[in-house]
């Protein structure tokens, strides 16, 4: 019998991919199936050993995976699989919604904490460790001021409303963090910023071929709410520069926090990251954290948790002994 | 009856008194009493209703305070006071003398265990918030290297070394991380750095009138461990602008790793602080701390801590509720 805390993986798209080869690089944890609804016959999967299983086998598992990796959509497929398989198996995923996000942790937590499971729900970047940046510098300096900023990243849902336009061949957006907003917060100065103050958005579009480049940049840069309030750049370029140069999913931000303490000091508290692939680090962060499910569980906290619930101790594969000796 | 946390005080240097201040920002606890060495007669409190007292007097005090913060130095005070204290009260210490935390650990361990206390040590920013990072970065790219750099920050060891040089008068030194060195850890190559590589020292210094310059600048920039190794600049300058522009304590520093995920993508994660004042961060962490401290008290969870044990839901002093709506 092993010793590694056993994985399956629900959803084989970029997110489960990462989750895969996230597994790969931790040696105290294993996957032991993937499950899928589409055929799982067409699954390449990068592991020998590995099941690859139609979706509705999973609860055939219970007893030979500790945790599960819920790797769906937020839109869709988390506020239906997240309650379900928590019912059967503890969880992790990465339910990103903010505005839902309360509505979604009573479902799960119902769910839950009926069946004895530990469910830790919102994990990756944001919501996740920009999450955890923004209360423990709000908890440090409750003098002061958050701010979130995103990018440079690749933005799924403004690269879509490009591709929608007319004569859009093809097309990809970014949302690059204005640095002139970034520096007078970093300055300590807690400015009051719109997110289109705080952001730009850059476009490279592949033209169609009859297209006119003036009409597309025109109907882009006033397009209500994706653009008409943000400085936009449009580039025109190839089919094959776009293939070539903008097939990665990188992404960050920062969370910068300016307080101040006594007569006025000032105190800065920055974490950012710089991604170059944004399915695979929130995938890493799934993966961490499915360590932290399985221990919490072990401590019979049940039901449904953050990121909030969970301590480091919790998180690390390092015994506390090591953790004191080596990094604190 | 008050339901505020109360706390007391142990110390009344630069971080007792950052403590004081740090405790006015916080509205869900309230300070009881500073206890000294001195004679508490001398002690000018920033907060009317605030005792004043002799140390010998805090075991009096063990129904009016809750969790006692213990401001005192590493090098001999803290060894002491710890044990002593987390005998009578839940404790938050700043303890930072990186290679004997684990002994410092179990000592506390003892005493606050055999009664029933919760003693949170090694508390601050590095110590502390350095630690947490250098662990979550860990935990979530198996695969990479952390990084830390210190400054731009005041180094009290580094000016009393520049001030027992003949011929000075007065001065400080300043470590800074070089650029060069964060750039190339920043680009995600996991370069070998030796700690001379990564920071520079500049030192401001006061001559006595009679000294020679060049042999102050000298005898700086070849003292052993201090500076031989390093980059080192002198400035001289005046006993007026040496009050003028160096009378703060500043200090800061960044927390980096480079990772890698699936087939080499690279994941930068980044921490970073900028202080105006060392003492005043470093004493609110310390009371962000404390709340834990007693939260963790009243679930019995006693013996020492660190900040590997403590989540952001004991640290902060919102509801779980008020964090998943509006920091998630």
């Amino acid at each position: 019998m092993s010793n590694k805390i056993r994985l399956g993986i629900v959803g084989y798209g970029n997110l489960g991919k990462g989750a895969e080869k996230a597994i790969r690089q931790t040696p105290d944890m294993e996957l032991v199936a993937v499950f899928t609804r589409r055929d799982p016959a067409s699954l390449v999967l990068d592991q020998t050993g590995v099941k690859a299983l139609h979706i509705s086998a999973a609860s055939d598992y219970q007893n030979e995976i500790d945790v599960m990796l819920l790797c769906g959509g937020s839109a869709t497929d988390l506020p239906e699989q997240t309650p379900h398989f928590a019912s059967m198996f503890h969880t992790v995923d990465s339910y990103d919604t903010h505005a839902k996000i309360p509505e979604f942790y009573q479902s799960v937590n119902e769910a839950a904490t009926k069946h004895d499971k530990t469910a830790i729900i919102s994990v990756g970047w944001d919501p996740g460790l920009f999450s955890i940046n923004r209360v423990m510098a709000d908890a440090i300096l409750p003098n002061g001021e958050n701010y979130t900023f995103w990018g440079k990243g690749l933005s799924q849902g403004h690269s879509d409303a490009v591709r929608r336009v007319d004569g859009v061949k093809n097309g990809v957006q970014y949302t690059i963090p204005s640095e002139p907003a970034i520096e007078k917060v970093r300055d300590g100065n807690n400015p009051e910023l719109a997110t289109s103050e705080k952001h730009r958005r850059v476009c490279y579009v592949v033209a169609e071929e009859q297209a006119d480049p003036a009409a597309i940049e025109k109907e882009i840069k006033t397009m209500p709410h994706y653009f008409a309030d943000y400085e936009t750049e449009v580039h025109f370029i190839t089919e094959e520069e776009l293939k070539q140069n903008h097939s990665k999913a990188p992404h960050g931000g920062f969370v910068i926090r300016g307080g101040n303490t006594g007569e006025g000091n000032k105190q800065i508290y920055e974490f950012s990251l710089q991604l170059d692939s944004n399915p695979e680090f929130t995938a890493s962060v799934v993966v961490a954290y499915a360590r932290a499910a399985y221990r919490l569980s072990q401590e019979k906290q049940f039901g449904a948790k953050t990121v909030y619930d969970v301590t480091l101790g919790h998180l690390s594969p390092r015994s506390g002994e090591e953790l004191r000796r080596d990094f604190l």
